[in-house]
């Protein structure tokens, strides 16, 4: 669940929203637009969370994935669904990923 | 609740994670190193949620204010907690944000 992104560098959009409480099939158009992202060119991983806040971050190669994904057709009336329908508020940041840390636990805690 | 950040460029600190099932007061540290970060030099803001995954962003004005939050005392305590007992993995990732796009709806829908 943890995205298995490589070496940076490598962009990050980083996608924050709160919903409105229309539903309108907003879970399959989500899972859908992951399902197309992961076939797109440069598409290199995507974690999401929501609790109140929204996060959803997407891991990209270069800024041409990220502006092919944006102008996707599909894509882009998912878009225009999110304004109209399902966001009341959202804040979109392109970013370049510089350093990364990795922790794994090597071994379980006994209770 | 969507940080409300200046003008890019800025930092974004991503932090992404997967929890232990271990306790010892996670809610009550997480929040005091919330609290602590507010008021560490160079804060920008920060964004959290979890559903199974964890993600935290917190937004930085530098990379010399993110070295100084890595490095404050009570923050490498909570740290070595996590390695410790609070999380089976995490990636952080550190990032330049360059460009961001905000989202308001103006009206609000009639149902």
């Amino acid at each position: 669940m943890i995205a298995n992104t490589p070496t940076p560098p490598y962009y990050a959009v980083i996608f924050t929203s709160i919903r409105t409480k229309e539903d309108r099939d907003y879970e399959k158009i989500a899972f859908r637009m992951e399902e197309l992202a992961k076939k797109q060119e440069g598409y290199l991983g995507i974690e999401s969370a929501r609790e109140g806040l929204g996060i959803t971050i997407s891991y990209w190669k270069d800024l041409e994935s990220i502006k092919k994904w944006k102008e996707q057709t599909e894509h882009l009336l998912a878009q225009e669904m999110g304004k109209e329908y399902f966001y009341s508020s959202y804040k979109t940041r392109i970013s370049l990923v510089q350093r990364d840390y990795t922790f794994e636990k090597k071994q379980v805690h006994a209770k």
